[in-house]
């Protein structure tokens, strides 16, 4: 539950944003939703070299990096990423190209609060290469995913998808510059709904989120 | 090859519908395309209650029943199936809701020149109860692929999709409503190509079909 504010209004959402790579996704985060409905209020990275966290520096938001080899296990440092999320008081957690897997104590720990955009209709194609995977397959209609991350490879509920023809695609980067924007589009959109309280379990139907 | 006509065009593409039950899909086919660039010669059924039977009877086209009681094995049927349907010189088989699995000797027949039509974005949801597949995973995106066949289950080569945003479906009939006419035009559009000669293996692609 997000805090009630001064003006009655509810503060905004504490997001925290995993990364790997480019950043793209943290981007459009920070020029759709930041200030707004939602705060980004940490950015954390496995490589340092990551230009995501220079978005994040640029932004004026903290980062901290989590290099595999700081750690005896993937146990060990997801453990060190949890205690850094709460110390931010994160309310949402934002995987976006964030490429190392999670333990299973980590996903359990977000649990309902532990997203992730992926660029296929799950649950075709899960993991990684998705868009390869998808025209290797010979499929004509491509799409992105959003969802909640559970102990699985992209295998939690669904929050939002969104498709597109392109019955024609015969390479990754041409399908990829297709899809990109709307990754960006379909998750700030989600964000957005997250925090207004408009996600929630449908009591009916394990699988199934409702959202309004 | 279609044959080349009087007139100098080509001569309309002779197709065989199998089905089990309603024959939705063959109505389609028959106020869509029947008469037009593609001429529905035969209806093969292994139910000899199926609904499309009528259908068939009633637009004027020779009908067969293959009941799995009245041969030792699918093989054998199978082949029954496969020598009528050479008898009337067929050169597309159209699966439009036949509930019989085919046997891998009339697969092998019929290779590229046997499509089916199914309720997903394959390769999510192959099988029977596609739709309630789909439903229980929690998707937000339904669809409908034409394919043709090989000998598995909804694997073969993908011809056409189609896409469809259902993100607060719950239940089967309400999604089953709008796929159906979904069906019938990218079934019937497809079938068209065909007969068209627009439909081609890519040789750069094993498993991709150019379909113009």
């Amino acid at each position: 539950m997000a805090d009630v504010g001064a003006e009655g209004g509810r503060s905004p959402l504490r997001v925290a944003v995993l990364a790997s790579g480019e950043g793209t996704n943290l981007q459009a985060l920070l020029d759709g939703v930041h200030g707004a409905e939602a705060e980004v209020v940490a950015v954390g990275a496995d490589n340092p070299q990551a230009p995501a966290l220079e978005r994040a520096r640029r932004a004026g938001i903290g980062t901290a990096v989590f290099p595999k080899d700081a750690y005896p296990d993937r146990t060990a440092r997801d453990a060190a990423i949890s205690a850094w999320l709460q110390e931010q008081r994160v309310q949402l957690v934002v995987l976006a190209g964030y490429m190392a897997l999670l333990s299973a104590d980590f996903t359990r720990t977000w649990s309902g609060r532990l997203i992730n955009v992926h660029p296929s209709l799950l649950p075709a194609f899960p993991g990684i290469r998705a868009i390869q995977q998808a025209l290797d397959y010979g499929v004509r209609v491509f799409g992105v995913t959003v969802h909640l991350v559970d102990a699985g490879v992209d295998t939690g509920q669904i929050l939002a998808q969104c498709a597109v023809d392109l019955p024609s695609a015969r390479h990754e980067s041409e399908v990829h510059a297709v899809l990109q924007p709307l990754e960006h589009a379909l998750l700030c959109d989600t964000v957005r709904r997250y925090a207004r309280g408009q996600v929630r379990s449908d009591p009916e139907h394990p699988r199934r989120m409702l959202v309004d």
